[in-house]
């Protein structure tokens, strides 16, 4: 039931219509792995700086994350800022610095080649693919992109999608993929690429799986009060990930459950700045969310 | 389990980004009807003018509508036309023509003053205001607004919303009305101007329905291809509406049922140009289109 991720820490800067917040503890990986850490130990394949702080390797060490995957490289931690708009959907992207991310060759540690589960969280299809043709033999590969890759790497990433099981996508990302403005055609055009299941994020408005097995779709769980929406997205893969590796499969009614955990873990994540407010939430706290949706949800 | 629907009956021209249709059937009522027919038999109240075609009377009688409460006035009847764009959440009012329904003073006919379900569709506040003050003793009440009202008659209809069981808005009505960003503090907010319900209506987003006792949310059905989505509201009302005055109560489980049969109305609605698509549809398509949406959104 080992679960592995490949992907970014990074500190984030953040401007909200409300505040800024500078050097935030973030990265795909980041976000992925303490959401996923509350189902299953997470081992983590990622590159920081010298100027990481030890306390935020305590943190995921306090979140049953394996970080002897994770790379000390000379030079500073890869660091993104962004300003949201009063929507929350719109979010411009200050300034990027890839700094150790740059020349990130990701190593797999030879004792965790054998994982089963593996997450292959944002990043250039290239590194995706380096980072997968070092595990052995995966039940269950799941793959996250973004536009930038989309447009500037489209042949490494379609090469990509012919190997994983899945992909998770917010809906920009899948019209740019496949040219299709309605969400149904574009989710059955992306299983035309190569994987087996798509997950199609909405942000506000749910989520839904597309499969040869399985269509669900769900709202998703209602917030009063958005503080950060970064690592959403992440957190879902986190929870939906993290969910299948503690139950071992991914028959449809399990898919169906994680997709309400990965929104469950996104609820906590946009709660609050970072991780900070998606670090720490008990089992009882996850299950909780997860029994008030599923009540949201039934029909009776 | 009579059902009453006091609205528009309309000629629209449309133009969307594959073509324009002029003078297609529409107006808020007639969608109402049509949809609702589909479980019941409707009563309707409206105002037409001379140049109101006589098969479109039959439409409306074959679909099960009681059209003695139907006004043929001198003049034209009410014209409205839009141009959507291509994400088809954008929609341009191009011209209002109200035409006969600008001095409309509703009659509600003796025989249905006795209506249990009552839907005042989208009109005036106090014309809707007028019209249910006929009906002697209704069992539930839903009404529907817009942005022009919620600007231009705000005191009318906070006056109405005290009077009535429900409101039907979707996410820029409902933000308008209560200057919440947030639908699910909007919805909130609703809840304390009065109604004991509000549908929040997302359109390829899906609805939920928020009340004292009730929080249940779900996607829209899924469409490939949407050819006009005006009157999808209206319809989603008349198969909420249809449903419960079938069912004869609103519990909460007949009130999620309900949303599910709205979500089903309004699909059928926006495969076509005014009524065509949604027209016609038996009991069998509908039901067969409940259970698929049913099979999306269940858990397991």
């Amino acid at each position: 039931m080992s679960l592995l991720v490949i992907g970014t820490l990074a500190y984030d800067t953040v401007e909200t219509m409300h505040t800024r917040r500078a050097d935030v503890l973030g990265g795909s990986a980041m976000y992925f792995s303490i959401a996923a850490g509350q189902f299953v130990p997470v081992q983590l394949v990622a590159v920081v700086g010298k100027d990481f702080r030890p306390q935020d390797i305590e943190l995921l060490k306090a979140s049953r994350v394996d970080v002897s995957g994770v790379e000390h490289a000379e030079g500073r931690t890869f660091r993104w800022s962004g300003r949201y708009e009063s929507d929350w959907n719109t979010r411009h992207t200050l300034e990027t610095q890839l700094n150790v991310f740059e020349r990130f060759d990701p190593k797999v540690p030879a004792a965790m080649r054998a994982a089963n589960w593996v997450f292959l969280a944002n990043a250039a299809p290239r590194v995706q693919m380096r980072a997968l043709e070092q595990v052995t033999k995966p039940k269950f590969t799941v793959v996250d992109t973004m536009n930038l890759w989309i447009d500037t790497a489209r042949a490494d990433l379609l090469q990509l999608l012919r190997k994983v099981d899945a992909v998770v996508l917010n809906d920009e990302e899948a019209r740019m993929l496949t040219g299709e403005r309605n969400l149904i055609k574009a989710a059955g055009s992306v299983l035309g690429l190569g994987p087996r299941y798509v997950i199609l994020k909405k942000g506000e408005h749910g989520a839904f799986l597309l499969g040869n097995d399985v269509h669900f779709s769900l709202p998703a769980y209602p917030i009063d009060e958005v503080v950060d929406p970064t690592g959403a997205g992440d957190s879902f893969a986190g929870g939906f990930m993290g969910y299948i590796a503690e139950k071992g499969n991914v028959r449809p009614e399990t898919l169906r459950a994680a997709m309400l955990y990965g929104t469950v873990s996104a609820s906590w994540c946009v709660q609050g700045f970072g991780v900070e407010a998606l670090s720490g939430r008990t089992r009882a706290d996850i299950d909780g969310r997860f029994d008030e949706l599923r009540t949201i949800c039934t029909i009776g």
